[in-house]
């Protein structure tokens, strides 16, 4: 935003409408701009500038009222809140006196462009694909270096570096992306990570108001939105309110002490947020679970500093009314002040009540986890008004289950069916985010092995993409990439092959990937497409067997349609008495949706190792 | 019951009072007495004898109203339902007339011996003794074989046979057990188990009024309740209303096939009983879970028949007027219809309102577990009424985390922070049963290499009684006995050295024990007798903290006095850093508890590997 805020004021002054002495200088306004007839009436314009908290404030426009002016120690800050309830959409005036010393700056309130209501969120009828922005496809090199910015190099050699992706890399894929079959992409962090190393992640904000022009402008990524919206995908934004970049104005320059978390000296967090919920946990734990950084370069925001949850709430709403993204994804939900967190999502959920947030619950157990739902009984009186979660629990468990032999007491599938019965500590499970793998975590197939294992990676796909949830696949899961936690961070987010121009491998293209790569993509996006639509799986509801014969059944149902998938959870083949289904199994015989073959159900199904049928009725 | 019915019949007879015509015959009346001026007015009298249906029923007693009676399929029942609202203690008759036959039963409401009120149940303030009764002693050797009983052998060198342990072996030693320092014994079932084999344990109940008098008489159970009262010790009784045993006349001569699930024929359960709680869980699940049988041999009572709802509920209230135990133990608690059960619980606890019930709710997450507690909040707006449920997950968590070297992430003691930090899910923490075996599982030492390890051990004790709920300890436990449950149930039910006459070893005194057996006997001794009236043990709130250097720290506090337990989970010395502790290290130093060593709180506390340290404050 600095530069287009520099280029206003040199028009304006040229125009001879602001009338600027020299003398008082404002280097940052966030928000920027803002629109008329939000559901929210308050507006908080933050001012930055060379000890400018000495001038006097005043407002000329219709209906916009001043209500306070907030000075914080640093003097460089002035805090505006503004009461915007009878103002119509105009440029207004902001204007600064210090003695002699005057600066007016015009402030433009737009027509809102959208309803509220018309931004549509995700559901459980999408499929989210998880995009690393700078490990996915380079669509401009021209933007790998940008002057001036603190990292300016790039080096595809370096696990830790930056790689050259974005905007334009994902712009150029969203063919592939949507015949691929999901609907929804989920972009890893793009705001500015202006750090001096490793911040390629994105999770290191410098600037909540810009986009890292590494990866593009502002106004690529709303382009970016309405090109997806157009191809029927859905664009969910990643955010960070736990902590910003250490490089990050507010941070470097901070208007208090009191905007961070132990008064802005670092105090490592201990990670350990089931404190959070924790009936017996000690006040030490539950302090530096929370307010502790997360990394020494990661100041830890002071939510409970109500200037800075105006902040922080207003930016999420500017770049939903902006670009008209379809959710957002919290990073570190459970680190960030519970009230506070709570809070920002029944605003967001107030001025656009069919978004969707889903939080990063990262949390090793469905108690914990489910506490941070929305309408959690646990909670209660609290609320979280979270609306999804992540099933992080199941996720691990995913990552075992498929591996082992099943057993009807342990093992295989078994883990499955154990965790699902479960369900009732969550207040919505079919509102949970359902993955097997992210930019966090292992890859499916941590090795060449693993990923050449077929059966297992169709087992997985298919269970992910039929139980219960908002199923997300990590970009490169349909080409079987891989990597292994152990081996850093940088082994989980490789390059999309093909993503580059110099890439001598496209896996963009059928021609691109080997046989066995085809098989895995053909396979995915036989599921996603037909997933695609289907009330069936989206919102039906999940009825499941306890495990019989290794082999794990479960059926979704939605008005009067259903889905069975029975899936051999056994190296071994397995003759399946069929008598404990038939409340599931209307009919005497189906055709196998995967196969096409004629499946008889009679006394006994003839099921071969790991084998996946999957019954329409 | 049978034989001191027939005794008032003779003696009725000759008195007069009873004009009996000979071809009318009653062989069970249930209960054979009861109480007047009980909260709940309403009496069901189960009257058994051949072809009694077809008589005519009329009550003579002041203010004992006749309410209904119910004829069953079986000609060979009666029901009667009497409303006792108006009813004084009288003897009553009961008078059947079929056509010219007659009886006349004198039937006695007796004055109540205590108030509802006064009957105090088990509480975090006690640590439970649990006893297999055939297992335990053989006070009386004159019972070990009861002359018209089915089996009738003893055989000590078959764990399947019984062993011939009785009441009176359980008399005999009160004073070990109120010496050791637990305050309850709990009582594998003692009801009369006339089964064909295999029924020592006491779970395949065949009258449900009567003692196995193998162990000893009605009157025998009542004494020994009254001498354990004497002795400081609670009594908990074991109850079962899944199930009953096959030879039960209830099951062989049955009243109607309604009165067992599936029409009384035999379905297996499948064990699965998280189904009921299970949103997903199929129709054909949820049955066969609860209404399937435990065993062939063990008929599933349907709880559902109004009648076996009220003979059930009523039995335990009879027992408890009777005897004045303190609480129950009920077993398979899952198994048996929700809403029965806790209306059974609800009816009890209004009748007693201090009485605690235990359910054996043998299910491996803390979810589904809660579930069944009282007040649960997942379980709302159902409520199971049950105060007390057994943390089974925990159970199998101790069995591991003292073998294991703690981690800050994992093994060992993490696993028991971790589990406690989900606490949450339970509508109330404290009133968990807590245990490391019982005797349906593996004993803490499956090897006698295990037994030997004393750290070990030490360790899992200190926990069990410093921890929040309310411990029990299996009996046996204190002198380090072995049991695989991989070898059988036998071996987890071996006799107590000492409680046959012939037994060469004695462990109920210091010379027969070995110096291991009295280095763990002292120990659990020297815990036990302090827990004993130690309010900040039994009420006091849990504070906990995150492993730290492999050292697991809590506290438990309660008006102002507060224990510390630190338990270093390595098998290496550590240097612990007190920072995180100092809102719980009101002083600088202190005395170790169990070496009475003096400890100095200062920056760093050395501990040796395993060390155990519990400061009072």
């Amino acid at each position: 935003m600095k530069h287009t805020w520099l280029l206003f004021m040199v028009i304006f002054s040229f125009c001879g409408i602001c009338r600027a002495a020299a003398t008082i200088k404002v280097d940052k306004i966030a928000p920027s701009y803002w629109w008329a007839d939000m559901k929210n009436p308050e507006l908080q314009i933050l001012l930055y500038g060379n000890h400018i908290s000495s001038s006097e404030v005043s407002l000329s426009g219709k209906g916009v009222i001043l209500k306070e002016v907030v000075k914080q120690d640093n003097p460089n800050y002035l805090l505006l809140y503004i009461d915007l309830s009878e103002a119509e959409a105009q440029t207004f005036n902001i204007a600064l006196k210090d003695g002699k010393k005057k600066l007016t700056i015009p402030y433009e309130l737009k027509p809102r462009v959208r309803k509220g209501e018309d931004v549509k969120g995700f559901t459980s009828e999408d499929v989210l694909y998880l995009i690393m922005p700078d490990r996915f496809a380079n669509g401009n090199p021209d933007n790998d270096i940008v002057e001036g910015m603190l990292e300016n190099r790039v080096d595809r050699n370096d696990s830790f570096a930056r790689h050259g992706g974005d905007l334009q890399g994902i712009a150029d894929h969203l063919d592939y992306i949507a015949d691929l079959g999901v609907t929804a992409i989920w972009l890893n962090p793009t705001q500015e990570n202006d750090m001096k190393e490793g911040s390629y992640h994105g999770y290191a904000i410098t600037d909540y108001y810009q986009l890292d022009r590494r990866l593009g402008s502002n106004e690529e990524f709303k382009t970016l939105v309405e090109k997806a919206h157009q191809k029927g995908l859905k664009v969910v934004m990643d955010m960070i309110f736990n902590h910003c970049g250490s490089e990050n104005y507010l941070f470097k320059d901070k208007p208090s002490k009191e905007w961070f978390n132990f008064h802005s000296e670092y105090v490592q967090t201990s990670f350990k947020t089931a404190s959070v919920m924790d009936v017996h946990a000690s006040e030490y734990e539950r302090k530096i679970a929370t307010d502790g950084w997360f990394t020494s370069v990661m100041p830890d925001w002071n939510q409970r500093n109500r200037h800075v949850a105006r902040y922080l709430i207003q930016n999420s709403i500017w770049w939903i009314e902006y670009t008209g993204i379809n959710g957002i994804r919290q990073d570190t939900h459970p680190y960030a002040d519970f009230d506070f967190m709570s809070e920002w999502c029944k605003e967001v959920l107030e001025e656009y009540p069919y978004f969707n947030i889903v939080g990063e619950t990262w949390l090793n157990s469905n108690v914990l986890v489910s506490y941070w739902q929305k309408d959690s009984k646990l909670a209660a009186p609290r609320n979280s008004n979270l609306p999804t979660v992540m099933d992080f629990p199941l996720q691990s468990l995913m990552n075992q289950a498929f591996d082992e032999e099943t057993g009807e007491w342990g093992g295989g599938l078994y883990k499955l069916y154990d965790y699902l019965t479960q369900d009732i500590v969550y207040a919505d499970p079919m509102n949970l985010l359902v993955f097997f793998d992210n930019h966090d975590t292992s890859r499916f197939a941590t090795t060449d092995e693993k990923a050449a294992n077929l059966t297992r990676y169709k087992q997985a796909i298919t269970f992910l993409l039929t139980t219960r949830g908002i199923p997300q696949i990590y970009y490169g899961t349909e080409i079987l990439m891989t990597g292994d936690k152990g081996n850093g961070d940088g082994e989980l987010r490789k390059d999309f092959p093909g993503g580059w121009q110099e890439d001598k491998i496209n896996c963009f293209v059928p021609d691109g990937r080997t046989a066995l790569q085809n098989e895995a993509f053909d396979f995915t996006r036989k599921l996603l497409n037909w997933r695609k639509g289907n009330k069936v799986l989206s919102h039906g509801t999940l009825k499941h067997y306890s495990i019989s014969q290794g082999t794990y059944v479960y059926q979704r149902v939605y008005n009067g349609k259903s889905v069975v998938v029975i899936m051999n959870g056994t190296d071994s083949p397995q003759e399946l008495s069929l008598k404990p289904y038939q409340e599931i199994l209307p009919q005497p015989e189906s055709i196998d949706f995967l196969s096409g073959k004629h499946v008889a159900l009679t006394d006994k199904l003839s099921l071969k190792e790991r084998e996946i049928l999957i019954l329409c009725f």
